[in-house]
């Protein structure tokens, strides 16, 4: 196992950060004291990583103030009402605009303790510490924060950077088999997008990674962040090329939506719509049959669904996509992609290509 | 009457805008044409403001998609529970990150809007056409928008400029006094604070301003919004100079709160907190007996109180106190007079002199 540390930096002028990913940095006294800086720290976390992870931060912590709230674990809980307790804990106990707040835990307590760090008190400081592949290599990174509302994900939230994101490797152990799959559609994501030399790379090391080799998950971790690192300094706030990391993400909103939040986990989601992506890319005949083919295999390599439910029509996946955010004057915008490892945001497609796909139809 | 139009321009880089400052501007469809750009337009407004101007500004938009909510009128509607309906007729039109909010309202629905339009898909855009006294010269302009907590007034929000306020003086005509009065405070407010010159012309005025008088009050909201962009300008998220506008709030949000929000009314509760702190700037002997009876006489020229509910007791005081958002390390910073137009922020003082201030101890 390799034990040296790796540091990815997000550059964003005054409010960047790095990423510190290796083993046991939750056990690294001096890295913690480094990044909790403030008095007070409001820990956010759930009940399922809170009994693995939370003493061991709370003594790494020493003399200061710390509040902690543990929510259930789940999509579900990734809403407005879920955040009245940590407002409430920060209040009873206090908690000025110089405090922090650390989010331990997945995507979901990330991106609730981020938006709870956006709002309260108008806005104070803000620590990812993420316990999923699929927070580690995407979510924990880039200052996206937010909550679900009935009628779409993460329709209520707010752009806010951490202050450094601490990706302890040692964590991932723990993982749930089915959650580390989830975060390794994320991985095959930044591969498809934009990065065709990683398509090799994975080909080559899924079968490490599903065995969570740790030089394998390490380089994952690193090459993802380096990858999402570029491009939000290019576009923090999702004016352009951020758009492309939605890659399968549309689709898969919409499948969350339809089979409510949990179900079905993120990663499953967008692992369906990441293929849907690429056969309608291949029905658009932007890229081929075998790219496309390609693409679907090594989404199911990582033992992640390939197909949307079938009981979706598509009638409720328009209706689920129409609340897209990436949509502008109505129309539909998709990431689609116009060769393996190069997509591109666009609405510029035939309704018919669409429908083919929603109904799929499009298969060979 | 003067018909002629003011504008102010709040400078902030890229997110600078205009103030508007003229009669009959709701009437305005060229004014209204270059402010709201948007194809999908939600308009936040309450219950007692909307039948009033809610009908000619949808006539304005034309054939744009308006959407429109109206809250029911108070300080108690100012909580994320009320946001739940707005953010749920964005989702229902299908309302994209292109479209624009805005608040048609006093200070509630400003700062309630704005926060919607700060966090609805991570963030739109916001058009502020402030109804009430208060809303033109102090909360519309300045990008705090936010919503209260049982514990503690706007302790949840979020700073969203504005791409525009539209002050349209002739909806003046239609404000209760009471409302009127309460406006009159955070008038005050920007001459004790820094403009010492304007506290001999309120002195001269404030009579004409009680009456309405429509040259005198586009006069006054010139002024106040002059006072705010600069300060604004010069400290936007708060970390100095710009916390001199909460003179006479930190005491003011404490009887809010101790109250009830809704029971007092903003501006009363700070024009009783700005003589507080006047008093206790004098006990410290920061200013003299004279100078704190002209801001206390002032103050009450506006028919407003000068004194605190008396069934407020100090350590109620403090235990509300204890949440304000500019209070650093535990330690609790006010704003109080070095002079009549001189204010600081500081948490250098006595304790003694505190407690005597919420004793109402220091009185002559």
């Amino acid at each position: 196992m390799r034990r040296e540390r790796r540091e990815v930096r997000v550059d964003l002028n005054e409010r960047s950060y790095p990423i510190h990913i290796g083993v046991d940095l939750l056990k690294d006294a001096g890295l913690l004291a480094q990044s909790i800086t403030a008095r007070q720290v409001m820990v956010v976390s759930n009940e399922t990583v809170a009994p693995l992870y939370l003493p061991a931060l709370k003594a790494a912590l020493g003399d200061r103030q710390v509040a902690a709230v543990s929510l259930p674990d789940g999509e579900q809980e990734k809403s407005l009402e879920s955040m009245l307790p940590v407002f409430d804990e920060m209040l009873v106990n206090g908690f000025g605009r110089d405090c922090q707040v650390i989010a331990l835990g997945g995507g979901v307590i990330g991106d609730l303790a981020g938006f709870v760090a956006a709002t309260y008190q108008r806005g104070v400081a803000f620590i990812q510490i993420p316990t999923t592949l699929l927070a580690m290599v995407d979510s924990s990174v880039g200052g996206k924060t937010g909550v679900n509302h009935p009628r779409g994900k993460n329709m209520i939230g707010a752009f806010h950077q951490p202050q450094a994101v601490i990706a302890d490797l040692t964590v991932l152990e723990t993982l749930p088999d089915r959650e580390l799959r989830a975060g390794l559609a994320e991985v095959v994501k930044y591969a498809l997008l934009g990065d065709a030399g990683f398509i090799d790379w994975l080909e080559a090391h899924m079968d490490e990674a599903l065995a969570r080799d740790p030089g394998v998950l390490a380089d994952i971790v690193e090459r993802c962040c380096a990858n999402k690192a570029a491009i939000v300094a290019a576009d923090e706030r999702e004016s352009g090329e951020r758009a492309l990391l939605n890659l399968g993400h549309t689709f898969g909103h919409a499948i969350e939506a339809a089979r409510g939040y949990g179900d079905w986990l993120h990663g499953e989601a967008i692992a369906a719509g990441m293929c849907m992506a690429a056969r309608m890319s291949a029905g658009l005949g932007w890229i081929s049959p075998a790219d496309r083919d390609r693409a679907v295999a090594l989404v199911a390599s990582a033992g992640l669904p390939t197909e949307p439910p079938t009981d979706i029509s598509a009638s409720r996946f328009r209706e689920f996509m129409r609340r897209d955010k990436k949509n502008r004057d109505g129309a539909l915008r998709l990431v689609l992609l116009r060769g393996l490892g190069d997509a591109v945001v666009t609405a510029d497609y035939p309704e018919s290509a669409l429908t083919a796909t929603l109904e799929g139809s499009d298969d060979d």
